[in-house]
């Protein structure tokens, strides 16, 4: 396997390393259009980009099926029906930094509210390939590795994971090999991704070299000793990794894209805008929007665009008097629930799954 | 239509109103089984309780369907299938006395922790019934009419609702006809209730008398002007009803039911037991107690029974100081979303949803 380069990734990404190749997208970027453009779409990598060529590519469909499958580039494209989903992709570590504030998580990328973006994916619905290879009764989760090969902690391992069969069987569910349009760059995946929406992104494989159904989840070590959310309690050294929560569905979240954190306004009127996105089938039932720290509240609009999938954009006009003003948004999702307010009691060791109230302070002048 | 007695409820029930009658568990008795006993199990009314004759009782389905039904308490026993599903009802004002604490909501039931049971409820699936009837495309949603009349602010009107088609049609929306093993008593709906698992128990109509196949909501008193969550900021005077959102799926909870909030208690090992429920479709995935208002945590026992349709009982034994502790619950779902702090941002003039981390204060000797 040799290795491909970051391709057209925007130089106004926010660079979190360079080899594994782990950029997020600046937050007034991320709201100016509710398609990332693919330049600007954020990069989480766990190891060097692999170049793959289509012409010896080929992905397996095995385990627990009746028909095992071995399908070339060409019979992804012309064997199997073609659909295009608009979903929201959010990485588990998604607004780390915030976590690491409260205390150090060392090792792991301090992302922002930036390791999130929402393209318009198109390829074959997984449950196409599943009833191709027809899935065995005992099968409860599809297993799929990529052909990336990371390194973590001493050990050297395909990044691999699972989804519930019953999952991967709703129409949502995309082996995708084009993204707004055009196929996919080879730091997203090229030629084949799995996108599971609703889930975090670490669900939604790159690479994939293999689908397998079996009676277990994933074996991968990316499943078993990584991407696990803990109570604060724990710590990495002493964990039982067996008692740690696989993330999978993501948890209702929100963020303030413009102004920026420590801007410096006039005093009167502020346009304030962002995004909100739900997680799971859930979707955004309502943003509100706070200048004076959570004191009191605005509902905010939102854009018509986007289903359950999808983030939704907001937008609010505060009324901000002079001084050091805190702004915070907080969502509602469909089913009455809302964020928690502090990061703190969320820190994890592993920096996942931060979902409390996202704040900015301004500075608004006379 | 003439009206039932209480029949069979406890006296232990705390009672909230006399008439209609509305009667919280006792947060112990609640705790000590799994399926809460007929006779313990809360109830919440909106109107004196109908008694209904089964010789006459029909049940009409009718709006957007190729077929409309005229069906007899017999027929609902005998032409359908029956099936039993365990499932929690919680009530959208559950633990509404924390939000009271916060500022008052005048004209609402102050319910603790126990507007909440699990039973095991038996009868048709409700997509049988559909099935029977033949659902037109146009509709989009399934409403529901109760025989029981409430008044509400100089309204008079029967009780209703509606969910979505694509809720009703899921496996586990039952018509249920009996509870624990036994015909449902008249306070619980004889002879015919809807069971909505994971919704907020007005979703589950009793005294059912019409379901309607249509392409809006439910056009109801009680769909349009009450049973909607609201911000912080909205006063019920001036609330715009059209902006509120109707509850539906029910948010992640948890409670503490022993030892009692103000027990006094010797300080060393004490154990706490309580419950959680995730609502809608998600399931509980971690509990965390805190014997110290939440600085730092530990995970509870989560016993083996129970699935995403009801809640999951717990239990810790915490190690307590001499003084006025405050010991805390939150739970975790399957998406990794945990409970927002305080009930303060949570404040709405219904005083619905509120889901904040239980806190009981516990007085512990030496």
């Amino acid at each position: 396997m040799t290795t491909a380069t970051r391709g057209d990734a925007d130089p106004a990404l926010t660079l979190y390393q360079a080899e594994p190749f782990n950029a997020g997208t600046p937050l007034d970027a991320l709201r100016r259009s509710f398609i990332t453009p693919q330049g600007l779409f954020y990069a989480r990598n766990h190891a060097p980009i692999p170049s793959v060529d289509p012409a010896t590519y080929r992905l397996t469909v095995t385990g627990a099926v009746r028909t095992p499958l071995l399908l070339t580039h060409d019979d992804l494209h012309r064997a199997f029906p073609a659909e295009t989903l608009t979903a929201t992709l959010q990485c588990a570590g998604h607004r780390r930094a915030e976590l690491i504030a409260v205390k150090d998580i060392p090792g792991q990328s301090p992302w922002i509210a930036d390791a999130i973006g929402t393209a318009a994916w198109t390829g074959v619905p997984l449950r196409a390939v599943l009833d191709a290879a027809g899935v065995d009764e005992e099968a409860e989760h599809v297993a799929f590795t990529g052909l990336d090969t990371a390194h973590l902690e001493g050990h050297t391992f395909p990044v691999g994971t699972s989804i519930p069969v019953a999952k991967a069987r709703q129409p949502e569910v995309l082996l995708a090999y084009a993204m707004n349009g055009t196929p996919l760059p080879p730091r997203h995946g090229f030629p084949l991704r799995v996108i599971v929406p609703g889930y975090a992104g670490i669900r939604s494989i790159k690479w994939l070299q293999e689908i397998r159904l079996q009676a277990a989840p994933s074996d991968s070590y990316t499943y078993t000793h990584d991407y696990k959310l803990f109570p604060p309690q724990v710590e990495k050294e002493t964990a039982d990794w067996a008692t740690g929560l696989p993330i999978g569905e993501v948890a209702l979240t929100s963020a303030i894209c413009t102004p920026a954190a420590g801007a410096v306004l006039a005093a009167g009127p502020v346009r304030v805008e962002g995004y909100a996105f739900a997680g799971g089938d859930r979707d955004v039932a309502r943003v509100a929007v706070s200048g004076d720290g959570g004191q009191t509240w605005a509902t905010a609009d939102l854009d018509p665009d986007g289903s359950r999938w999808t983030w939704r954009f907001w937008s609010c006009t505060l009324d901000l008097p002079p001084g050091h003003q805190e702004v915070v948004v907080r969502a509602y999702d469909t089913a009455g629930a809302t964020q928690p307010e502090h990061a703190a009691p969320l820190w994890n060791f592993g920096g996942y799954m931060n979902n409390a109230w996202h704040r900015v302070t301004l500075e608004v002048g006379r």
